[in-house]
């Protein structure tokens, strides 16, 4: 793939270098669009523009859907209004959508004015959805079916509005126009005799969201029930369009990134779709300073603990060697609870109601685990300092911080989740904070009473 | 959706307390197996057993595919090899291959013999292919088409095999049986005229994978293109299977759960597709505890290297003040890096060609966010202490710090990858232990070069 990817960027680069744009377009236009999308974002922005302008108008659609928004921007400006105007009539109006609200939201009244009437109307149709719902995600481009008319019926419609529609892997039945009332694949109206009715033959037990669904949940039903699209219906009934399953997956990717980066306290949700050498360095260290900065405060924390123990840590400086190896201990078994706890909760195996029982478990967990690496730590620290007093306090507090820690990791998740946060967002950093501090002040406080100082 | 599989989990516990279990089988019947596969998970195994022995074969097969593999083993162990091996004929083999290799490893000959010869014979063909490829996923049941018949031809020739195969939307176009020439989706087929030849309408430039490619690049390549199946080639042009997009988005989700729980340092694999409260805690705890020991060994270096210091941190009691917030902010520079990476390396944004490039960006950023940074440190510091040379110390060292996080952080996952390991697998947890250490010698080092001490 890549290997490939490689010669076709030398090709067209060879062909920028040489001035020999026409040789291109041949080639070009025997390419996927996620492909061109990939070269074009590696071009400044004069040579993509000229790239671009080599490709037939249906690919060159196809191509602005998939280039990252940086790229899409960088495109957007430097075409008229007319020619954005006709490129977006090509496009699936969901993903038009993400381009006017995401990037470029300055033109989005005169990018509208430049569309087709209808096609305009539809994105001003999804635009009352909230943000992330399954609302801005579908499509009204479906097929629509009566459930009198019979198979053959069925077959001569769908060729008709062929043109018109985004997927015909499912016919929608529809009663009044509007009601959905069942589903037929077109496996099913393929193999089914031409004169059976379609009512007969239609899956009426349908699975459906709302449009105001989060994106998330709609992606997560079509994984789970391996749909390639599910229609999306209005709480009196009607039927309003259809989210498939090319878009579920990419729903899927986005957020596997955002877990990522907001595990490793990257912030910024904007980058989440970019590659990575596209946005630019001064944009990266901006996402990534404030959570550094908030982080920094929240451990200068630990600072104020020690401070607290200022006369114990002058006593037996040997205490302070245990520092890094403790607040290690527990900040990863915390954050081995906190992956466990919100990847659960993502998936909906841990619910709130589990609450008590998650908690329970955790701190049981917490202190198995503290102990068994409570005798490992008691052992080191005798080999290293021949201090029994020291070894059991490092001992002892090991399985203090494990069970700490797995409790906070477990409760924070479950807390942010109650109050409607994303789990992700706050509990991977805030909970080493946290760890640290608290279990600073564990160690010392053990420490003070068994060794008496 | 909960509120609906709560509602139903509460039925199946009714029926199964009262004995009244006949009453279920209507209702089960209607059901998505991916629902009953849930409920089933929170029964314990006589009441699994129970309820399973409810269902129709053909959504038992279902159920069976959906369930986690604890609950795949509690029930295959309550069955005979006969009633096992007529649900496996059932079901797709690479599902079928998943059970036997991963789920009852020690029945797999056994089941294998009370299998259809022609199923076990498709399951034996696809063994042989490398764990986590592309040829264990695939399935051989798909459209086979001679290029010369007419369109009419081949939609009788799908209703023929309809039965036969697990999936009609593509249908693929091989000459001499068996060399792949080229693909025709159904849509195509039912809206081209009847007499056209299935040649003239077919997509000839077919991208293609090998049996043996990984099976998260064939999945990230149908979530590129927009597939809804990838055809599996062998070199000498035969075509194998095809893998499907339902399994390509399982794929990607079991990807995102490891990569979720490996920078939380968990590391069981076998762990990823279990549902959190159906693994027993001691099967947990054993797989946190290899890490965390391991984890625990790597920072015990930090206590090697604060002893080197003992005079400094004697001497100076207030230095030992700063040591959690220090190697704190080195950490959190280091995971930001690390997970940048590590999903830059993952969505093919960076290769290892890549290495110097993102290097040197990575160093830059990390001595302009230390800069930054350290500014905020030595005012900080400086406020507590009120010594401007403490304070110095402080400042200089997150500079340096996080310059030096940046470049282990992106260093060691494209070391990893160098090396075809898991760059999740060693990155995260590791990178904190190296920057612990490393980061108290630079610490202690400018301060006793700045203090003079």
């Amino acid at each position: 793939m890549s290997i490939y990817l490689e010669a076709l960027e030398t090709q067209v680069r060879e062909a920028l270098d040489s001035e020999n744009l026409e040789s291109l377009r041949p080639i070009l236009a025997d390419q996927y669009a996620a492909d061109i999308a990939d070269i074009l974002e590696r071009l400044d922005d004069e040579d993509k523009l000229k790239v671009f302008g080599l490709l037939e108008p249906e690919l060159a659609a196809e191509v602005l859907d998939e280039t990252g928004s940086e790229a899409t921007r960088s495109l957007l400006r430097q075409l008229s209004a007319e020619q954005v105007g006709d490129l977006l009539d090509q496009m699936p109006m969901d993903d038009v959508l993400e381009i006017l609200t995401e990037d470029v939201p300055e033109r989005q009244e005169e990018l509208l004015a430049a569309m087709e009437p209808e096609d305009a109307a539809e994105v001003r149709d999804l635009l009352q959805y909230p943000e992330h719902s399954a609302g801005r995600l579908m499509t009204q481009k479906f097929v629509r079916i009566p459930p009198n008319i019979t198979v053959s019926q069925a077959l001569q419609h769908l060729r008709r509005v062929d043109d018109e529609v985004e997927t015909v892997n499912d016919l929608y039945v529809l009663n009044g126009g509007s009601r959905l009332v069942g589903v037929v694949s077109l496996r099913e109206v393929v193999t089914s005799p031409p004169e059976r009715r379609v009512s007969e033959i239609m899956e009426t037990d349908v699975i459906t969201a709302s449009p105001e669904t989060d994106q998330e949940e709609v992606a997560r039903m079509i994984a789970r029930y391996d749909f390639l699209a599910m229609p999306i219906v209005a709480d009196d009934g009607r039927m309003l369009g259809i989210v498939t399953v090319d878009d579920a997956i990419d729903v899927l990717a986005e957020e596997h990134t955002e877990d990522m980066l907001r595990l490793g306290a990257v912030s910024d949700g904007a980058l989440f779709d970019q590659p990575y050498f596209t946005v630019s360095l001064l944009r990266v260290l901006r996402s990534r300073f404030g959570w550094l900065l908030l982080l920094f405060l929240a451990d200068t924390l630990t600072g104020n603990v020690l401070r607290l123990f200022e006369d114990q840590l002058a006593a037996v400086v040997a205490l302070s060697f245990y520092i890094p190896l403790l607040i290690g201990t527990g900040g990863n078994t915390g954050s081995q609870t906190v992956s466990t706890i919100i990847r659960g909760l993502a998936v909906g195996d841990i619910h709130l109601w589990d609450t008590w029982r998650v908690l329970r478990r955790e701190l049981l967990g917490g202190l198995l685990l503290g102990t068994a690496l409570g005798v490992v730590a008691l052992i080191r620290s005798y080999t290293w300092d021949y201090d029994i007093h020291i070894a059991l306090v490092v001992g002892l507090t090991v399985v203090v911080i494990c069970a700490w820690s797995n409790l906070v990791g477990s409760f924070i998740p479950l807390l942010a989740r109650r109050f409607r946060i994303d789990p992700a967002v706050v509990s991977a950093p805030l909970i080493t904070s946290v760890v640290d501090a608290t279990g600073l002040f564990i160690y010392l406080t053990i420490a003070r009473i068994v060794l008496g100082i």
